[in-house]
């Protein structure tokens, strides 16, 4: 019976899963957050820890891999990290080809979390979705014929930097009003902060303010943290609509912490994506459901496919 | 030696064409502007007697179709027509068949432009590339895997409705700032109209002012006709980055009338594309190579599918 390890190197937390084929459940998963101060090898020494124990002694047939950024997934080689140093070429592949003597398959986490909503998720029976996950950024990844779309620089998937409004806020890409710019977590808490007069309820808490506090608020009905969110949501549901007026897929699959943030934002997505959508274009826009183990599951497709 | 005949309806001019298999020109072509007043069944008819003039007696095994307008290409039939009445719900595909009795494929022309270019123009041997025609308006198609996508309501490719400017001018689609709406030739010449000046070179043809004429004075230096054509540049630019960040696609293949308005359009295309593109995605903008016989080559290839 086959045994899978699934692995999944997130920004703030490693997960390592096993799974027995054929069943629809976890054999074991460990799961823990990252080793401060953020470093490749702490990372890489901890999520051993996490399949040693997760695996409980088990010897696995194949193994998948989330990686929580840009990878060359042919080579299994991280490309680099935009937030933990050391990862950069790292050959994650045959590092762990030599460690546990099976064959490994990586991707980014866009792809793996596409590809664990179509296999495991809200996506099951779709022939085509694209994946988006909103946090402390915007990323996306697309399953197109039953199968990751990558492009022509595996790149596919940035719905983050859409240019959305050229008039718009600087983003840290070096464009302005790109999608991530308008929805990512952290840039609704800085723009919150730099607007939050005293005497605001909110003033008190700016200087650790998150996206989290600004959901929070909004139920409340704090009217700046309800703007922020409405923008968030419509920046998003404009790029929903724009791709579903481009590519057409049967569903867009909404995850990532902001997709918690309630009504305002929810509404806000659905309204801008039905009005930007051409009335013959279906947009069909979905919460995720495997919520942060949609790249987990993932790594167990990618390790199936890997099995040929 | 199977015969193809292929067939273009087109929004001014109506094409038919005699391809025999294994050659690579056509066998014979004929061409004619469509029938004033415009009528589907005035269309029908110039069709079917060009079609004859081509085929000059002999019987085709297969029929492609190449309509400018929206198809149900599995069904075979017209969806409606914007400017041509009479069109909607018009059975091309059972009406070819009667007449002819062979097998007959029906698609529209932004399809169809793309698999022409891809099948026998400036796409050849490309995995995958998006295929953008502007003119009377701004339509696009795909090719994935070296297959049309047409995504989930066959409606995959409508680039012309991205909005890039929820504050631009409006869209006769009723939204605001469409790539149409601020790159289609008619928008350019009534933008024009309603800003040309007593005394301006070009105010005394501002009645009957086409995208062509913005361009010839563009080409001597005209500034509101440059900033018009920079305009449609940029914006198709923008659609172009967008779309690479999005689906990452080997080549973006651009063709119809405003592609011959000559360097202020292309430079702002190719500037505006690098710039909204991640410095990680390419995006490979080239002249569409079969000009306006792209869907006419791509019936070609819809038909030799056709015949398995």
């Amino acid at each position: 019976m086959t045994l899978i390890l699934a692995l999944d190197f997130g920004g703030t937390k490693h997960t390592a899963g096993v799974w027995r084929a054929g069943s629809t459940g976890w054999q074991a998963r460990a799961r823990q957050p990252a080793p401060r101060p953020p470093q490749a090898s702490s990372d890489w020494d901890a999520m051993l820890a996490l399949a040693r124990q997760a695996l409980a002694g088990a010897v696995p047939n194949v193994i998948g891999v989330s990686f929580g950024g840009p990878v060359d997934d042919r080579a299994g080689v991280v490309r680099l990290s935009h937030h933990v140093p050391g990862w950069e070429n790292f050959p994650l592949r045959d590092r762990l080809q030599a460690e546990f003597g099976v064959p490994v398959a990586v991707d980014n986490d866009a792809n793996a979390g596409a590809l664990g909503e179509w296999a495991w998720g809200v996506g099951r029976g779709a022939q085509s979705l694209l994946y988006v996950t909103v946090s402390t950024g915007v990323g996306g990844g697309w399953v197109l014929n039953g199968q990751v779309w990558r492009g022509h620089n595996r790149m596919a998937g940035e719905f983050g930097h859409m240019t959305l409004d050229p008039d718009g806020p600087l983003c840290l890409c070096g464009k302005r009003g790109c999608i991530e710019r308008l929805a990512a977590g952290p840039y609704l808490a800085e723009d919150a902060r730099a607007q939050l007069a005293p005497g605001d309820p909110l003033y008190p808490q700016r200087e650790t303010l998150t996206a989290r506090d600004l959901a929070l608020a909004a139920a409340r009905g704090h009217p700046l943290a309800r703007a922020l969110l409405e923008r968030a949501g419509t920046a998003i549901g404009v790029g929903l609509g724009n791709t579903a007026n481009l590519v057409n897929p049967e569903m867009c699959v909404l995850g990532g912490g902001l997709t918690h943030a309630g009504e305002v934002f929810w509404q806000a997505v659905h309204r801008a994506a039905r009005v930007t959508a051409l009335p013959e274009v279906s947009v069909t826009v979905l919460p995720a459901q495997l919520g942060d183990d949609a790249p987990l599951w993932g790594a167990v497709t990618l390790a199936q496919a890997a099995m040929g």
